[in-house]
């Protein structure tokens, strides 16, 4: 709830949230089987074309409604700078690769709240429909690129892994430029997200052993300093009970 | 020790632990000698197939023993997921692959009570563990693979250095699908200890120095905002010490 | 204001800083252009060449300037290292690309004043300047060698983002001596920002489900030690004003 | 100073750090010149070999001497793993890398006390020190592999740095198993040092605007918890004054 002044926007969000999963999670749908089953000259890929258009329009509806709604509206479009992307999209070049941007933010969106105080799974599933889009993406722009290295969605898969992980063998990379902009929403999209799975996955694991953190691994484990200042905030409250209990020096008892 | 309400659990662990790790330890010398001496056409790797799924099964009836001791099943399965994957392992493909998995993790769990404290040493161990496996893995699967870049045990250990640590030459590489998931594997959970093992190598060489985080190093070494807020309680401490020990303003004496 | 007890440097730096962040845009839009419309021995090289010569002047001028007005001046040569290049840069080979940092370094300081307190848009314009700045080098120096991979600026682009992200799939890198440079340059500086970015980027999103750090993001969301701290503090005045407000045991009412 | 409790080994170490630094120096340099100006099979190879065997001698001597000198002796090998490899190095087949590790971590001991409290430049020399040796050594043992892509010097440290940022194109990497050894003791102990540069400069670069650290790069200003905590504190320290000063409830005056 980042708009705590903006009523009428928070109404329409909690109303909206589960048929834009809906219509979020279709739109990946069509498209993944638009890419896995047709290629660009089919009359399958154009069917499906027409298909993700009208689900577009959805998006389209939801922030334009939400943007009436908002009483502050340049702060609203500063603050939802990818929603945006719903809007601009058919002015820019690189038009199907920024609907995928919109429809994962949205859905980013609707799950944020679904997932509330369960991080570790929200960051899995994010970090899946990212690399699953990106892999989709980067298998449609390339599989027909002269030169290509990656051609089947297997292949796709893989480099999305190793540049996630910023490994980066290298024996498969985008050539196209509508791939290598893929490749710099994944990398610095996902790479951070990533980041924050291996942090989590390695403060997993240092509990597992009683520690804290990595700065304790290799440290005696003695008390931290704010383990001392509660002992010795404790220890003040126990005075002033004391001073309170025993009758006044010089009081009549 | 993750379940303290479930006592019947926790007295069988504590019984299988010793001879458990003995049995993960044999399972990967069998695996090791399996992989390293013979090749999938030889006897000699069948006999020792065979010994493997002896093996095998040891861990079946502890984890089937654990989970009928359980009071909470679900519950239990949710929290050993790797464990689970002793019972599945036969229903999925990568089947080899899998059993690896439960193995580790079944010698992950004995080790930790055994390092509580040595978070260090227990760091180390287990890279060690995840690596050697990984290495003879990605060797046994990518050998025969036409095209495949490690087609020895020696650049088997190469690449798992390469990968774990994201530097990612490129010069060897899994070609094979089972080999990607073995990186996948080796990505996921190893760059994580990994990253966790530099963290605490960076914590240790700082404190060659007498500086005790990164942060600091560069600032001039005043009090922490803790330190002072130490010192403040304390003087507040004396400052009520002294309000109890001198006679109260015009109290008779 | 790395020197408040230099008030005459801090004067003339009020001064000259909205004319060096024009004359510094200036350079890095007269070395694109050069770049990027000419070659080494085009007749419009040699024309921007000498433009840019005259820029660097004022560069010259203003740390010169500086150094007069500073009163501890190898003190103030000591904490400016990068603009020390301005007047040492002709005695140096590598003359271009030492001036390319210079430049670099001085927008950096110019706009840190104007960016205070917006930490986020300042990593995100100190990223993209030094990448653009490097991808505009590397293309200059690499782009006539033998052997070279990175023959377009769109290629140096490219080059850049899997640099700075440590992917490096390898798939383009510099051969030359100036392009490693460039290189280590980029890594060396640019790697600690975008770091910096990604660290940012991962705060904002475990911020967007409610946890505040990753260590955070495995655990209950119990108080932290602070919070219960503080809880501790707060009671103890409320006990003091209790002592206060309640007439003395023994006092006469 | 690790040894709180061995007064003699810290009486040693005093006395024998300057000239132990002239001799670590003096082993880099010759080797450094065996290495850059000679090869395997020249006469002035052998003799600079001798010089090194010479200058080895003195390292056997000093961890003799420490050893002898310490109380606990197991305790004192199990802290100074490297130092043993003074002793252990003709037992071992990659005699001289061994050797390298041995000098460059008797130099760190040295250096480090020099360097108490200027941690940045302590890391510099550091990391500056570690990525010479590797590209000394991995130079040596490459260059005349078949297949090797490291065939000079300046490939070498080119190598040294794509490893130690992590970025690995895999231009460069070695082909030998000496040289992988070199690879994995630079990924393991140089990625770490250079790690903790990186934070070191993204934490001088947050500095540069105002912010703390990378969580607060987001963040509106507002005061920490510890700072509402002081605040806090400190009011109840002038309520406790108030208390005291101000006559006492029924108390005659």
């Amino acid at each position: 709830m980042q708009e705590p002044d903006e009523p009428r926007v928070e109404a329409w969000e909690r109303r909206t949230d589960v048929p834009l999963t809906i219509v979020g999670l279709a739109y990946l749908v069509v498209y993944a089987v638009q890419v896995l089953a047709f290629r660009g000259s089919d009359p399958g890929w154009f069917a499906l074309d027409v298909v993700l258009w009208v689900i577009w329009g959805v998006f389209v509806v939801d922030f334009v409604g939400r943007l009436v709604l908002a009483r502050r509206k340049w702060r609203f479009i500063g603050r939802h700078p990818f929603d945006l992307l719903v809007v601009a999209a058919p002015f820019f070049r690189f038009l199907r690769l920024l609907r995928l941007v919109a429809v994962v933010s949205s859905l980013a969106r609707v799950l944020r709240d679904d997932f509330r105080g369960r991080v570790g799974s929200y960051l899995l599933v994010s970090v899946s429909l990212i690399g699953f889009v990106a892999a989709l993406a980067v298998y449609e722009v390339e599989r027909d690129a002269p030169e290509a290295s990656i051609t089947s969605f297997g292949e796709a898969v893989w480099w999305v892994l190793t540049t996630i992980t910023t490994v980066g063998y290298g024996d498969r990379y985008p050539v196209t430029t509508e791939g290598r902009f893929v490749a710099a929403g994944l990398m610095l999209g996902g790479i951070a997200i990533l980041g924050t799975v291996t942090a989590a996955i390695a403060t997993w694991f240092l509990e597992q052993v009683g520690a804290r953190d990595a700065s304790e691994a290799l440290h005696p484990a003695g008390p931290t300093e704010t383990e001392l200042l509660i002992a010795e905030v404790r220890a003040l409250r126990a005075r002033i009970d004391e001073l309170d209990t025993r009758p006044h020096a010089g009081a009549p008892d």
